[in-house]
């Protein structure tokens, strides 16, 4: 067992006063209640003497506050995500004196709401709730009334939420590539589905971006955002003869298996192809030639999401954060014809 | 604000009880208190009716437990560990009932001991103490006396400890280059630093698995535990004329590099070079030819370290949790001379 705590009493009695007048030095009230500074600065010794802290569950339970908030996530398994958003969520959490608990529901609105059940009974003073992937959700019931901030996911009724700005994110990824020379053969690599935010943003962004300067996507080469797909996908487009001068890869994942098959046809990054990506995973950094990337922000997704439950009100309602370029040695000019 | 609660005087009072007759119902102690089957039926009704829930804050303030528990690592943001790590952690803590705290020191004492005084001020009924590496470490003195599980690390004192197996993973990776054939020219990538534990007890057992076979390596291929500088030590090391028949590479990200310098000098994996690893980070499945890799059991640790501080006891001191051969493409037999 934990050796016993020192007592508020214990306190008191070292200092030699009355119970209420320790327990009105240590909440801070004894300028209310006209306590002598002699009698208040005995008090404050005998606590640090007794190294006293006050019992934070009483004192929950009287003020309903308990410092503690709860990231509750569809998973946190993802190796990309999860490190660095619980990361930067801890950062902020402790900023603000609070303790975070976390919660997975794998996607189960059972285990979801037993989860947050359990969290409302441990009286957190607030929620974030978090999705892997950007996307819309639904609030929960349980949660309403609640405290929240959406981590990386947006609902269709008014709640603050902190998610990447993946429009702009396209947009530099296209302005990336016109700047080092790029106006044609430009192809997009990853099926872009309407209900995956990250890929229609994406998509949407690179258009405007290329429109900006006349230019357009010469064509999609379609696969999962996986190395496999891209690897399969890219060897046939090439194979089939299609001879890009660029590829914008929808993650890093994908730029991997492009990379393969770009290498076993002979091609050369940046040499003959340049490539570009988005997540800058740790993976970008690996590769040969080391990979261009716009990365997501997970630590900030987190931090935000935290500060914006806790810190000073007047944040707007849906916060975009911006996702930097990672410039690297993937892209070059274009081959001369 | 969220709804009220309804309190256990409402539930009573809708029973027909005292407060105290619902009080007994609803924490099993009807039995003692000789209340009628009658009466404990219209309590039962009551509570579900209002969706009574008992005020777990109140409740620990009485019992001192708060079926909590707190992760505490040094880190919490490397990919490869965070996730499953956590996620076998929180299953477990769920299958018992409990909810996890989670809090990440950076290896600081005085960050450390705060996030530690911080758990115990919320009482919890345990700790996890987490490294990203596995290695010996001091308990830190604010844990003594309370449930104290090491999860991926080792007191040179006595204390439950869960870590993998890394002694027989190096004997399973000798024993994996032996069956398909390989005596000789097999080389160790990677260097072995006598106080990092995984590399140390890799190497013991791969020297014990090819010893027991009469064989043994041909010499290391020293570097550090990344792309770049394997690639660079494995290119170095072939331009000299080192012509390996296996590698054993110290991790995944090893392995990465040393398939681009094979690859660079002309040599077919793993028809000329076979290749094994550990880890089994996602990488490895990636790769082109997928990697054989030994992987460490990030969910597994989790989860163990929770069932052990939860579970019933009887478990050993120090539990080594088994590696598993991930068995994939990386590895042929020895090319004919």
């Amino acid at each position: 067992m934990p050796p016993p705590r020192p007592t508020l009493m214990q306190v008191a009695q070292r200092a030699g006063v009355s119970r209420s007048t320790a327990s009105f030095v240590l909440s801070g009230r004894h300028k209310d209640m006209r306590i002598s500074e002699d009698a208040r600065q005995r008090v404050l010794r005998a606590a640090q003497e007794l190294d006293y802290r006050p019992n934070l569950m009483a004192r929950s339970l009287r003020t309903k506050v308990t410092k503690t908030v709860a990231l509750v996530s569809d998973t946190i398994a993802s190796e990309a995500y999860a490190g660095r958003v619980i990361q930067g969520s801890l950062a902020a959490a402790v900023a603000h004196g609070h303790l975070l608990f976390i919660g997975e529901t794998e996607g189960d609105p059972v285990v979801e709401g037993r989860l947050i059940a359990d969290f409302v009974d441990r009286q957190v003073d607030g929620f974030l709730y978090a999705s892997m992937f950007t996307r819309h959700v639904q609030l929960p019931k349980l949660l309403r009334g609640h405290r929240v901030v959406l981590l990386n996911c947006l609902t269709r009724t008014t709640n603050p939420a902190v998610i990447p700005d993946e429009l702009t994110a396209g947009l530099d990824a296209a302005r990336t590539l016109l700047e080092a020379g790029h106006h044609s053969g430009i192809y997009l690599v990853g099926h872009v589905r309407e209900e995956v935010f990250a890929g229609r943003e994406r998509l949407a962004g690179i258009k405007d971006g290329l429109g900006d300067a006349g230019a357009r996507l010469a064509g999609t080469i379609d696969c999962n955002w996986w190395p496999d797909s891209a690897y399969d996908a890219v060897h046939r487009a090439l194979t089939d003869g299609l001879a890009p001068r660029a590829l914008i890869c929808l993650n890093d994942r994908v730029a991997l298996g492009a990379y393969q098959a770009l290498r076993e046809a002979g091609l050369r990054i940046p040499g003959d192809v340049s490539v570009i990506s988005f997540d800058d995973s740790e993976l970008a950094a690996w590769l040969r030639p080391q990979l261009t990337s716009i990365a997501l922000p997970h630590y900030q997704l987190g931090w935000q999401a935290v500060e914006t439950l806790l810190g000073e009100p007047g944040y707007p309602e849906v916060q975009r954060l911006p996702m930097p370029v990672r410039r690297r040695a993937s892209i070059g000019r274009p081959p001369a014809d």
